[in-house]
Formats: C-alpha cells, sequence, structure tokens
C-alpha cells in the first residue's frame, strides 16, 4: 500500500510539473491561436527586430505605428460587409417615416426582402440607401443608434453578434503589437462614425486611431446647444489609395507594419513597405470553406488578386486561415 | 564661543530645512511660471476634479482629451502668423524658378520687401501664394523644407527661433495634462503639415496628435517607389466651426478641456464646455505690450471679441498673461 501511494504521489508531482509547464509555455506564447509556420514566425520575428534595443532595425516607441483594415481583416465580411446589414436593418426601422419607400426602388426591394434586388443597381441605389440610413441626424444620435444595433444584431449565418465575428488571431496580434509599444490603428473602408462606437470595446482600439469613410457634418447651435449634423454627402472614401491618403491625414506617419485582406488593402501595404528600415506588411488570406469562407480573385467581396500576386513577388506575409489559425472566430466572453 | 557655534548650527539647520522646504513646494508646483490667482487655480482644481478617483466628477484616462489651438495659444502669432513668413520665405527661395514672380503680384511686391502690398489683396492672392509655396511637392520634400526652415528662421523682432517664442507657462500646461492621463491634441487653423515635423520634439505632441488646415493630396506610384504629391487644392479649413468639425473627424470624441485665444477657437470652446459632466474652457487674453503684445477685440490676428464676452458670461478661465504669467517665452534650453 505504502508503495502505491508513493508512486501515487510521483505521478501528481510530474503531472503538476508538466501542468504547470504548459501553462507557462502559453502564457509565453503571444499568439496562442496561432499555429507555429512561417506565418505567425514572421511575425514574432519582425516584432524582435524592431523591438530589441540593439537590433540593428530597433525603431522607437512614438514611431512604432501599425495599421489594419477591418472587414475581411479583423471581422467576418460574408456574406455582406457588416454595415450593409446595418443599412439594411435601418431601411426597415425607417420605413414607417418613409411611406414613399414602399414604392421606390431600391428601399421598396428591402422592404419585401429582396436583398438582390435592391442591390442590383450597383453605387447609385446602394449611396441612396447609405445616405438615407446614415445622415440627417447628429453624431451624438447617430452613434447611439450604432450602439444598439451593433449590441443586438446577430449574423444571419452564424447567430451570433457581429463583434463575436472578428477574429480571434487578429486580437492576440492586436493586443501583442501593443505589448511592445506600439500604436494600433483601423485603416477601413467603412465608416468612421460606424465603426467608433465599439472598436475600443472589441479591439481595444479608441476612437482617435479609428480611421474610415465619412460623410460631411455642419456645426449648428440649437437652442444654444451646440451639436454636429450629419450631411447627406461623401467627405472621404477611405479605400485604395484612399487609405494611403487618410493614414497621412490622421496618422501623419508612415507605419511600419499593414495588416490587410483585400486589393482594396494593396496601396496601404506597399507604402507602408517602401518606407526606411524594417517593414512588414501581412495579407489574410480567405482560405477555409470549412470554418470561414474561402474567397480571393473573383470574389466581388473582399476581392485578393493584383495584391496577392504583389504579395508572392515581393515576400510579404500571406496568412492561411485554413492552415495558420488555430480557431476563427473570438472566444466566447 | 560654544554658544555661537551651536547658534550658527541651529541657523543652518533652519535654512537647510528652510531650503528642503521650498525645493518641495517647487517640485509639487507644476505650474511654477504661473502667479496664484484665480486662473491657475482653476486649472488645477478642474485637474483634481477629473482625476481624483472618489471625485464625483472622475473622468476615466481614454476619455481625458485636451485640444489646444496653436497660434496666439501656444506660440506667438504677431506681427503675423509664423507660417506667413514661411510663405514669405519661400516666395523668395523659388523665385528663381519662378522669373515670372517679378512682374507678378502679389510675389511681385514679396520679392520687393513690400509684404504690407503683397497681402493688401485679401484673401486671393494669399491662397495663391499658400498654394505656389505649398503644393506640387511630396509630403516628404514638404516635411523636409518645414524642418530645414524651422530650424533656422528666426523672428524678426525678438531675433529667436520660432519654436523658442512658445509659451513657458502653457508647456507647463501640457505636461502638466498629460502627467495626469489626458492625451493633449493640437487643434489650428495653421497647416497640418506645416506644425508636424517640429510639435513632437517642441510640445510633446506627436503627428497624430495634431489636427489643422490642409490641402488634398494623390497616391503616385512613380518608378515603382508609391509617393503623396500635394496638391493645390483646399482639403480642409480648420478654424471657427470647423475645430469642431475637424475634432470630430480625427478624435472621434468631445474635448473635456479646450484652450484657445481669438474668437476663432469660440466653437471649439463651446464644444467643449457643452459635454456632461466637468468641463474647461480657457481663453488667454494677450494684454502684456511690454513682454508679448496687446490686442483683442480690434486685432486682425487673433480677434478676440465675441469670445471674451461669452467667456465672461460663462464663466470660463480667462488668463491675463501680464498678471497671470510669471514669465512668457520658453526658458531657453
Amino acid at each position: 500500500m505504502k508503495d502505491k501511494h508513493s508512486q501515487n504521489g510521483v505521478a501528481i508531482a510530474l503531472f503538476a510539473v508538466l501542468a504547470l509547464a504548459t501553462t507557462i509555455a502559453r502564457a509565453a506564447d503571444p499568439l496562442p491561436s496561432w499555429n507555429d509556420g512561417p506565418a505567425k514566425q514572421s511575425i514574432v520575428k519582425f516584432v524582435d527586430k524592431v523591438t530589441q534595443p540593439t537590433s540593428p532595425d530597433f525603431v522607437p516607441v512614438p514611431q512604432r505605428i501599425a495599421t489594419f483594415d477591418n472587414d475581411g481583416t479583423l471581422w467576418a465580411e460574408q456574406p455582406m460587409y457588416v454595415q450593409m446589414f446595418f443599412v439594411l436593418d435601418r431601411v426597415k426601422a425607417l420605413a414607417p417615416q418613409h411611406p414613399e419607400w414602399k414604392d421606390k426602388e431600391p428601399f421598396a426591394s428591402v422592404l419585401k426582402g429582396d436583398v438582390k434586388a435592391a442591390l442590383a443597381g450597383g453605387e447609385r441605389p446602394l449611396m441612396e440607401m447609405l445616405m438615407a440610413t446614415h445622415t440627417g441626424n447628429t453624431t451624438e444620435e447617430f452613434e447611439l443608434i450604432v450602439k444598439e444595433w451593433i449590441a443586438t444584431a446577430k449574423h444571419p449565418v452564424t447567430k451570433r453578434p457581429y463583434t463575436e465575428m472578428v477574429y480571434q488571431p487578429m486580437l492576440e496580434v492586436l493586443a501583442y503589437l501593443r505589448a511592445n509599444g506600439f500604436k494600433t490603428f483601423i485603416v477601413s473602408g467603412g465608416g468612421i462614425e460606424f465603426m467608433r462606437p465599439w472598436t475600443e470595446k472589441v479591439y481595444g482600439v479608441p476612437p482617435e486611431q479609428v480611421i474610415g469613410s465619412s460623410v460631411k457634418t455642419r456645426f449648428e447651435l440649437r437652442d444654444v446647444k451646440p451639436v454636429l449634423v450629419r450631411l447627406p454627402e461623401l467627405n472621404f472614401v477611405d479605400d485604395n489609395a484612399g487609405k494611403v491618403v487618410g493614414i497621412n491625414q490622421h496618422i501623419g506617419r508612415r507605419p511600419i507594419a499593414a495588416f490587410g485582406n483585400s486589393d482594396g488593402d494593396l496601396q496601404m501595404l506597399q507604402w507602408t513597405a517602401a518606407g526606411p528600415g524594417a517593414r512588414f506588411s501581412l495579407y489574410v488570406h480567405h482560405d477555409d470553406a470549412a470554418r470561414e469562407w474561402a474567397y480571393d480573385r473573383q470574389s466581388s467581396i473582399g476581392r485578393l488578386d493584383k495584391g496577392l500576386d504583389e504579395a508572392k513577388a515581393k515576400g510579404w506575409t500571406v496568412v492561411s486561415m485554413k492552415d495558420d489559425w488555430k480557431l476563427i472566430f473570438a472566444r466566447p466572453e
């Protein structure tokens, strides 16, 4: 009996040591949702290179700027951009105040539930819906509408809140970079005021580090109370070359690392890669039809064609969601 | 003898205690260039109120946003905006490449040294000079030009570099707020790319926290090298109501403290004051003709008229440079 107890004791002690070692290893791994492979290694290698004081590529903290596309890079963009679901829901919510929409396209199709028909007309009807649902109110009113919607709306396929359709491995990259002195920015074609109400909570990115497309606003005094009114006029389109213009406007210095997933991010990645010293450009490649969606060169949403060629030619990191990521979506809280 | 020694000993000890107490008091005073008075007290009281965890007006760190006008609030703006001196110097520097300027106003007057005549025509010739001196190059080229100019140019009256024409008491406010968890932003009518090359060194404000007026830029690939070209077209005028629009665009949340010196800052101060919780709006009043310049309601540069009335009506802090500031300009390094 005594021997058996003793053996058990040793086994328990060994198990405890192993468990502890695993915990330590996990704590030491800043990217636990990434499989070991060239993509993960390239990120860690770059961060080491620019943060170790003895490194020839050392970059002082204030210059550690990293920019991230949002749709398809930090959260899912299929079967449609999240902001598009917001537009459709807002058309339905506002319909009682617009009886004329019943007979007016593209609104009529939305109200009949025929999204495909509503979007068939291309950019013009889309812009009409955007303006009808995004403007006419004050910035504070719009912020409340977004906050309420994002807290309650669910993704049509996964039935999860959109803020849980964010990629766990990318949340880890954001946190890892910040832990290493980086300022992380979002640079998205999406609406700047559609993102700001929730990016701080979901990504740890404060409103002043969010860059996006915008409408013009007008300052007004309403009964001595100052407000900003959102006008039905485009101010800035933060996509393609616009991303570089937006980065220069908002940040005023060149990022040293940039993350995207589509041709719309290509100029941002080129701009980032073209600076002096160590540079990092990364594409997330959607190749996991089982756990997410698989799309690239032919997709109308998030097309990755020229960018994929340039990434390969220039040796940028291309992440295979299928092979490089242990899991896709954020862990439930 | 012994008594005398003993008395001396006491005196020395007393002196040491007094010296120590003075040192401690000075170290504890975050605003040593401010005379004790209602202006200084209002700043300290506000900071205490929003930072002490038990205060009913406590504000979490991420929401501690403070915005500062630049010309006349952080540095001198007389006898002319600093950027205007830059324009005139650039006209002279570029003249050899523009032989036609010899006979073309307003350039001809500048080259003859008649600044008054050059500026007499109002906004249109001014804009012509601005565009001729601020655009046509890349963002990187323009940055170098500004850096070189600001490092060498001298103020015509004081003969000091412009970056020493910054107000020491305001540098202390910037540092004091940052030490208390504030993010400090510049919100200026001046050119955003004219300020960014030096604000980090001079004010401790990094480029991404500088908001200003801007021209449009265009992304280009030059022999595969991406550049942003500065176009002769206004993008944004960050003055008056534009300051609120700019704050919303860049920061995406309302400041809790704002500092200005002219009617061009009034909407920013109104916007800041109108938010919930503790708020702080401050005007620097130029009333010190002996040490700086005295001007307000009648001045064409930095006019403070409506703003002065509103500040008094609303109980905002109005700083008398004459009475509230022990010294005006930055201490030589």
